[in-house]
């Protein structure tokens, strides 16, 4: 693909494609109803399809072709010791550990022989018999796409979704098949577990932590009796088993919201993303900085509140000040430790070293244990945001955090325009999506600031308190503003953006192919199948 | 036009066109601006103009127009008596009272032929200097109109707004130049001068019963004293002043909303219509239903519940069902005096009568006197909800307003049936976009039926009270499930409906003629000028 084509421009994604009675095929469908509303510009369909049998064959395929690589490049290294060579032989069973001894080579390329008819049989299968009720369509013009992707197609909302198609690359295509009604109860559902794990998630923990106390342990699990039994184990053990407990959740807690986010069945992967931070957000929002501040204000005078309750407010005032301290540390040390961290890429240097010693055997393998990763979206934009946030609402208690959170973001603004510039590669492109989603976390840190500014100084008697009132009304409406004027378009393509012309006319066979999947891949499948 | 094309469908309003820098008119803006985006299928467009100065030239033609065949007619009846006949004359001054006296035909006919041209050239200088900000474009196709009214065009939300073109009959031509901001901030100040009125529209009808007492009227209008000496005209007027306040208040309140609706700068009468229906809905609800329910509830026993606050819940329960008299007699008064005067249509016989004595003197007077009006959805619609709203929620209280609602609408239906097929004309064709705002309606009435009977039966402290909880919910999930499922349909156009094949190949110039105000007919207008 060109640089100034992208596929996805002439592209959209159709979704909740109604069952047909009259016996056709959903390609057949497609065909007819987007031939008839786009005479002129309608190009081809891709029906989704199960893939899961077909993907399975070809991983194994792709699998044992870079095995025999690997096999043919360790022979070759043995015979610079012995002219000869050693043919690298392996065992057919479990992990290579038990089983019959085999050639590699001769196993491996018996079997790419075996497995290439069959994965032709099976991609003309799936073709045929497991189309799904979702497609994307190809237009000849980008300006019928970019309106496409706008426009209701019929009557019923629940039937022929038309959306923008994402990238090839960022399709999450086992979503795609998710009906309308399907999509909406997965979300709500999805909702109410992030709601009861972010307002509950210490009750699991501390049933873990109290179920794993060294007696239990002993008693469940015998066998690590001598281990538990040295004393300094026993001491760390003791200490920290429930903040181990809770150092896992939250290690693996973004990989969970990622995994709830793709099971509401959005179509991409920058979309599933935006959601899984927008989600982390509100964990760390809530239980950071909202739990830190009360639980430390409330928790440590509460003696004295309840012997005295008209002091409550001036508690507040005086303990506020107390979780200054902490929150300056937290960011202090989110710059420091972080971003040292980040800049010297200690943590990948090691575990590249380590696979390069122990995993990699051929050229193709040090390159991919090289390979920088994605920049992870979806747990630095909440973290950036909750320094925001933290910053901004202190800066009236303590203003001391002022060039803290100044230095964040400035030293910030360094690190990440190199490290975006040259070390991290993108694994996709979302056209600035993300832009609106902090657009409106900024916002609310900043009410949240004017909010806590306003309580502080009515706690304070501060004089001159009425002054600041217009500040929230006006942080209102401009966001207001905002949302009105800007969001729309980054959900959907100005038309005008669309009709400008390219420098170059697309190859539509080329934009056609870059969307089916590798493991479907039309190298050996005939032009006429894709036409079932 | 024929039955089949309706011009609507392939036009689209385009509003907020950014003023350009390079000295272009605006028409040539649109031109080249749709041009490039739809090649194709555009056809032309129709810039709004400042109409006004050729639209009180034109008016005036046509009163002359009218008056020379009123004068003609009068002319040949006195044939009759007298075979010379009489030329009917008239004075030039004010009201035809005062001036010289002139033979009508004779000067209304020069003044055609003067005004003639006057207008054919301010046609030409509005066409040309009068271009406002605001155009219709028309499409050859009705799929591109369909998905370019539901399409982003620029890249701001504020530039080239394009939505459906309404019909061209009830296009609010003065509002179509409104920019996007102007009438963001017209909206909200509509809002809120519509809720000022609705929440104490007493005060001021109470200040002028104030002012205007009988004394106060004696003082200030000295020349009344006597009338006002008349002891029956004082005692009726003493007694009524303030409900004839109130009385004038309640007819011109409509009319006003209509007015503040047309103000925020919607672009078609029926849009206007449903905004000013739904803010009548407001009023009425809040004034006859809430303000009967609490006033009459409360403030008759409200020194009871002062002696003894614990009381409050039983007096509740106890003097509910005393309002339910009043709505008894309501709903029936509205069936029994309505619908009878809606049936025998007294009133517009009595001024059709009156207006053939006094005021017609040409057959088409007569056929314009005798016209039935359009069925004035702005006040009807508001009013069956009403009904339906007391009925539902009274059902519990008092089950004996069912029979009265049941009659209610089960007449209604019948005589609407007759009414609407039969006696009225409708204004307007909004292709149902009314039923949304009904369905929300009397989803809310549904709702607000559900917490009274919660309440009530909590009141009177019913075992069974929780059962009824999972109603509320189910009521709120459904309308959730409309709004996704079917609103949308009734704001834009299925391109599947729009790409359905015509009985004909529409005629484009009779399509686009039809859009043209009848102030500026393109009659005596030669095509160039149009394309100014």
């Amino acid at each position: 693909m060109s640089a100034g084509i992208r596929a996805e421009q002439f592209a959209v994604l159709v979704r909740d494609i109604p069952s047909s009675s009259e016996g056709y095929s959903t390609k057949q469908q497609v065909d007819s109803f987007f031939r008839q509303i786009y005479p002129e510009t309608y190009y081809k369909s891709i029906v989704v399809t199960e893939n899961k049998a077909v993907c399975k064959i070809y991983e194994e395929l792709e699998d044992c072709k870079k095995k025999v690589a690997r096999a043919e490049i360790i022979y070759g290294n043995s015979k610079e010791v012995n002219p000869e060579g050693v043919r690298p032989t392996h065992r057919t069973g479990l992990l290579g550990l038990i089983g019959k001894k085999v050639d590699s080579i001769e196993y491996y390329n018996k079997k790419i022989t075996e497995l290439t008819p069959k994965l032709e049989a099976a991609q003309k299968v799936t073709l045929k018999d497991k189309q799904q009720r979702s497609a994307l369509v190809f237009f000849t013009n980008r300006v019928t796409a970019a309106a496409a992707a706008q426009s209701a197609h019929a009557r019923m909302i629940d039937t022929w979704t038309v959306i923008d198609a994402p990238e090839p690359r960022q399709l999450l295509w086992t979503n795609l098949h998710k009906t309308f009604y399907e999509r909406e109860v997965r979300q709500y559902v999805v909702y109410f577990i992030v709601f009861m794990t972010i307002c509950f998630y210490m009750i699991p923990i501390g049933l873990i932590s109290a179920f794993t106390t060294l007696p239990n342990l002993r008693k469940l699990l015998p066998f690590l009796k001598p281990i538990l039994d040295i004393t300094s184990v026993r001491t760390v053990l003791g200490a920290y088993l429930p903040q181990i407990a809770l150092i896992v959740f939250l290690a693996l807690l973004p990989k969970f919201l990622l995994f709830l986010s793709k099971a509401e069945g959005i179509p991409s992967q920058s979309h599933a993303e935006r959601a899984a931070s927008g989600k982390y957000f509100y964990f760390i929002v809530l239980n950071v900085f909202i739990g830190v501040t009360i639980g430390g204000t409330l928790f440590d005078s509460f003696k004295d509140i309840q012997k005295n309750p008209d002091s409550i407010t001036q508690k507040l005032a005086a303990s506020l000040p107390g979780n200054a301290t902490f929150f300056l540390t937290f960011v202090a040390l989110k710059f420091f430790v972080g971003y040292g961290l980040e800049l010297s890429r200690i943590v990948p240097l090691i575990i590249f070293h380590l696979k390069r010693k122990f995993l990699c055997k051929t050229e193709g393998d040090v390159k991919e244990a090289w390979l920088p990763s994605d920049l992870g979206y979806a747990t630095r934009i909440p973290n950036d945001m909750l320094i925001l946030t933290i910053t901004l609402c202190y800066s009236v208690i303590a203003p001391l955090i002022l060039p803290f959170g100044a230095v964040y973001f400035g030293l910030g603004w360094l690190v990440f325009r190199n490290q975006v510039l040259k070390v991290y590669v993108p694994k996709y492109e979302s056209y600035g999506k993300m832009w609106p989603h902090m657009h409106v976390r900024i916002l609310a840190a900043l009410l949240l600031f004017q909010a806590t500014m306003l309580g502080y100084f009515g706690v304070k008697q501060f004089l001159y308190t009425p002054i600041i009132f217009p500040l929230p009304i006006m942080t209102i409406i401009f966001s207001f503003v905002c949302s009105k004027k800007f969001y729309r378009f980054f959900q959907s393509t100005a038309l005008e953006v669309a009709s400008q012309e390219l420098k170059e006319t697309p190859n539509m066979e080329i934009v056609y192919n870059s969307f089916i999947p590798p493991c479907m891949n039309a190298d050996k499948v005939p032009e006429e199948q894709l036409n079932v």
